[in-house]
């Protein structure tokens, strides 16, 4: 490790954007079929080439008219006219309409020559006996030339401007397009960006996986695809790099020669660091090493040569998907989009307040990964009043302190920049998010608490919930400073926080055991008086709490304290994180007996010695029951016997 | 056209979108390789297979040790441990960390049976004389069970809920995903729109055009293709049907195999109408014909027979392009997002106020196209501060008054919904627009006036203005209604509105004559005096008011009235559009003498007889020089001489 490079040269943000505005990202203009145009940006001007309509056209269905014929005609004293023909779309005219003549004509067809004016069919009669050939037309109002004819070129006449450089391609320009007879646009390139993953341990997903290798799935390089693509990019995923020096290189010189851009996100070992140093240091420019942001701090920009003389621009994210996520959107998507030519939709940004105060002041910019929760119900083209109180904000609250947790990646929405000399945010604060892409749809419902698996499928019925199985006992906290719309709590609860209860259900809890019960499990008793491994759930989870009131009944009647029956439990102390999780542990061989439900040992077909029922309650704060989203939970759970018939030891 | 069908039983609105809503358009769900599933919508809850990390991870570079032997240590006493081994990251431990040992090991990397704690690499020493094999690592601080160790699942766990169904899939999931190892995603199927388009007349982009039949290029078809692939849908276009009953059944029947839904866009043609009643009445149900909206009213709903018992929806849009594309955004394109998961961006709907006062009172709603005109500048951020005054809210104005237009499709960039019983919008007044697209971006400048070639090269340079070239009288009238920002005039002007003048240049103007000068054209008298054939320019234009100018000069000289002088011209009153229609019109042979410029007589190869130079001029509002958009065209106005150098017959 004694390579490691330190970043003492930190740059600022600002610093940092200017190095990637002076990096040239953009490609070549292309040609791209009409078809494949939408959503591209316009490289260059287009100018009509053609009259539209080419012709003079019809545009009512009726008669092709000298307009002077018609001078004087009204319903008392119609104008009569020998029918000479007809003319409809599609057809060259065959007639010409002479003095005291007209033609029949359908919308869209070409003026015969000789008419300057159309009237309407509604305006005239077929007269005549049938006794001759010709029909004759009876005429009932006056029109002037031109009347009910698109000249040619009245339209889009040609040589005019008809699209300017940088339009986005939408629906209507691809339709004035196709009135001009375009068929290949002129379109700004994407930006092709090839994205490199170090790492030994990084597996592709859908590749199998051994974690006893320490093996895990790669986030970042897919999640950076989808944000490249998000922002108008070509990702292109280079395969993994592992640790070797002469195949990292020769995979960053590729990378370099293809692309406009490559991007690495930081490897958690150092010599892979140092690999991407020495490449860049000898076949390139490092501009800037450390960046004064948190996070972010290691970020990297440069250029790399190409085999051709030219080169690319590089940039080097952090690791945790959080921080690569968040130093991505910031600084990296403005600069494909402005490549592309596409700018950031106004999506991109919401202004929301401060859930709750938080405290900062560490001297340097940071970008705060936060949830937000939308305040408005969606409505129906009214939620953008600007008129709406500022009460209406959503709320903003921060989340992922550094955990490094891929789970951050869903339970944030985005980003607040902190200044470097913001002491703290007040609650109700107004601040500003950077949603990590436009399509994020901040969720209408905060939910915390207890994780079971009737909740789990109560959650599939409402409309895009966030849920944050953070355990009944922190769920409990979080509901009383004002965050979450709702908590749920599963068994005995500590103390009371001012809620409404909107419903809940019962489940049976006790201990899992192999199929079978191999060792005999019959209770609790078991568990301290002989040698089994036991696998715990954390202190803020239900389970636990009722586990451990059935602990202080044990010890009551043996007299002791509950930490001495405790002391014999191995295993006791070994928590994991969900309600499967010792279930799971228990099937796998790594324990004799596990904390879990009965419905969990029935699915995952272990058997279940049963220790008693707990309720589990959906209880909202007071200040949010009249929310839609709050109300169409509380609905949503007068109609649950479907979701607990299914699962074995539940009732309502 | 006596089987033309009248729309009696016109159906509100309302019972439209029932209709629609009563349609089952969803095709099944499909699952997709995860690199292909951003923007698309989860179909089903996606559960956690397995625990994230997979494996106790150590989440510091540092050393693996048995917590308990670190109790006590600090910087001024450490405690020693003996350096067993190593692990790195995508390594499995090979050794066991023992009272008084522990293991070197990296960020990621697997724990070692035995450690329960990291101790960070910063926080130790190494120590020893290098006599022994054993290094000696020194620990300067006392570390808690668990301490920089992320345990099996603590990230996410096997069995937890990780994505509802309904969930929007953007770079944080397809991120979250990845990490779960997932490789192919349960995603809503993208509703198949089949694209009828009928109709002799119709051309497909990119195909030849005969205009002297009338053809003119199919414009609906791809203007509804591009905003189904929008709402989310799959556009299939199928080849024209003409208007033979044969050929427009077995389409329409194939589509409806084929397809979610079927469209088709008026037909100009009675028959066809005709055609699409008859199949739909035979093999499938028509549920509504006529709706009560403006424009819409020929508006189809109903549903047609499969082949294999199923059915199709069908939905029949008007004919005008501008109309077309209204009522897919108004009725059709919510059904599409429905059917795809994909609900409405917040973007696709904008507040704005009215630019003047609209009359109305037709009885039925109007789906008025309107123009926006961004009236605050795009910032980084702040735009959407819902504490702006409402007078920054865009500027909505009218367009397209039922023409058919097409250039009415990128003149009007949304809908406003006028309720039956309003009898006019005032100056002012708040109106919600629904955008065409949700990638509409209004312009930020909005120009109206002559037209001019310089001026087109001017406006590229300008991010993302509107210019309507209504002529040089027209644009000033709108200058003074208090609408555009600026209006560009050429020539002599009849009177004087207030503005602010930000620039302009010299033009050279006259008479545009074949190559070679066939007819010794040599000036204004001539047209007078001899058999010529001349085209004008409108009586908006610039150009022809200098003309008329030009024209009195020499009545005066005669000693006549004008008229009696342009009475003996062969074309004063054929007008024709643009700056290059009457050249264009001179070269094909149809006239003898153009009205135009010297520097598109010059780029077209014409002759050129001058008789002046006027003076074009860009003037601004004087409410709205202040705007940024404003100031940057009076900024690009100061440095033109490129431009002017490169058209003939400029000067600044």
């Amino acid at each position: 490790m004694s390579d490691r490079r330190e970043f003492h040269d930190l740059v600022s943000p600002e610093t940092a954007h200017e190095a990637i505005a002076s990096l040239d990202l953009a490609p070549e203009p292309e040609s791209v079929p009409l078809s494949d145009a939408r959503g591209r940006t316009l490289a260059e001007r287009v100018d009509a080439d053609i009259d539209v309509p080419g012709f003079d056209r019809a545009s009512m269905d009726g008669y092709a008219v000298r307009a002077r014929d018609t001078f004087g005609a009204d319903e008392a004293d119609p104008v009569e006219l020998d029918r000479i023909g007809a003319v409809h779309a599609g057809e060259t005219p065959t007639v010409t309409v002479e003095h005291g003549t007209c033609a029949e004509i359908s919308t869209g067809a070409v003026m015969p020559d000789g008419a300057d004016a159309v009237v309407m069919v509604e305006r005239t009669d077929e007269v005549g006996d049938g006794t001759t050939d010709t029909t004759t037309i009876a005429i009932r109002t006056a029109v002037a030339p031109g009347d009910h004819v698109m000249t040619a070129g009245a339209d889009v006449a040609a040589g005019a401007r008809a699209l300017g450089p940088g339009t986005r391609l939408t629906a209507r320009e691809i339709g004035l397009l196709s009135a001009l007879g375009v068929d290949r646009v002129p379109v700004r390139g994407k930006p092709t960006v090839g994205i490199v993953s170090t790492g030994d341990e990084l597996v592709r997903p859908g590749e199998p996986l051994d974690p006893t290798r320490g093996e895990i799935y790669d986030v970042n390089s897919t999640t950076i695809a989808a944000g490249v693509a998000e922002a108008g990019g070509e990702p292109i995923l280079y395969p993994h790099a592992g640790d070797d020096y002469d195949e990292m290189e020769r995979l960053l010189r590729r990378a370099a020669d293809e692309c406009d851009l490559v991007c690495s996100s930081g490897s958690t070992s150092a010599s892979a660091v140092d690999v991407i140093y020495r490449v860049i240091e000898e076949r390139g420019d490092l501009l800037v090493h450390g960046v004064a942001v948190k996070p972010g701090k290691p970020m990297l920009i440069g250029r790399l040569d190409r085999a051709d003389g030219g080169e690319s621009a590089y940039v080097g994210l952090p690791g945790y998907p959080v921080s690569a996520l968040t130093i991505f959107r910031t600084f990296v998507a403005p600069a494909i989009r402005r490549a592309a030519g596409r700018p950031e939709p106004p999506t991109a940004t919401i202004e929301g307040r401060m859930a709750l105060r938080e405290r900062y002041g560490e001297g340097r910019l940071r970008l705060m990964p936060v949830g937000v929760l939308a305040a408005a119900e969606p409505s129906d083209g009214d939620a953008d009043d600007p008129s709406d109180e500022p009460e209406a904000a959503p709320l903003v609250y921060p989340v992922d302190k550094g955990s490094g947790a891929t789970t951050s990646l869903v339970e944030a929405d985005g980003i607040v920049a902190v200044d470097p000399d913001t002491e703290y945010l007040d609650s109700g604060e107004r601040v500003t998010v950077q949603l990590f892409s436009p399509d994020v749809r901040p969720p209408t419902l905060l939910g915390v608490g207890e994780d079971d698996p009737a909740l789990n499928r109560l959650l599939d019925r409402l409309d895009n919930p966030r849920y944050l199985p953070v355990g009944s006992r922190e769920g409990f906290r979080r509901l009383r400073d004002g965050v979450p719309d709702v908590a749920v709590t599963a068994g005995p609860l500590a103390r009371e926080v001012e809620h409404v209860e909107l419903g809940g259900w019962t489940r049976e809890w006790g201990l899992v055991v192999p199929a079978g019960n191999p060792a005999n499990v019959d209770g609790l008793a078991d568990l301290i008086d002989r040698d089994l491994r036991f696998v715990n759930r954390p202190t803020d989870s239900g389970l636990r709490r009722s586990l451990d009131d059935s602990l202080d009944e044990l010890a009551g009647d043996r007299d002791v304290a509950r930490r001495s029956l405790t002391e014999t439990i191995d295993g006791y102390g070994l928590t994991v994180r969900a309600f499967e999780s010792p279930v799971r542990r228990v099937l796998a061989g790594d324990a004799d007996v596990g904390l879990g439900l009965r419905a969990t040992a029935s699915r995952l077909g272990a058997a279940f010695v049963p220790l008693g029922e707990q309720r589990v309650v959906v209880r909202a704060a007071p200040d949010r029951a009249e929310r839609d989203a709050v109300q169409e939970l509380g609905t949503t759970l007068t109609d649950i016997d479907d979701i607990v018939r299914g699962l074995a030891g539940y009732s309502t």
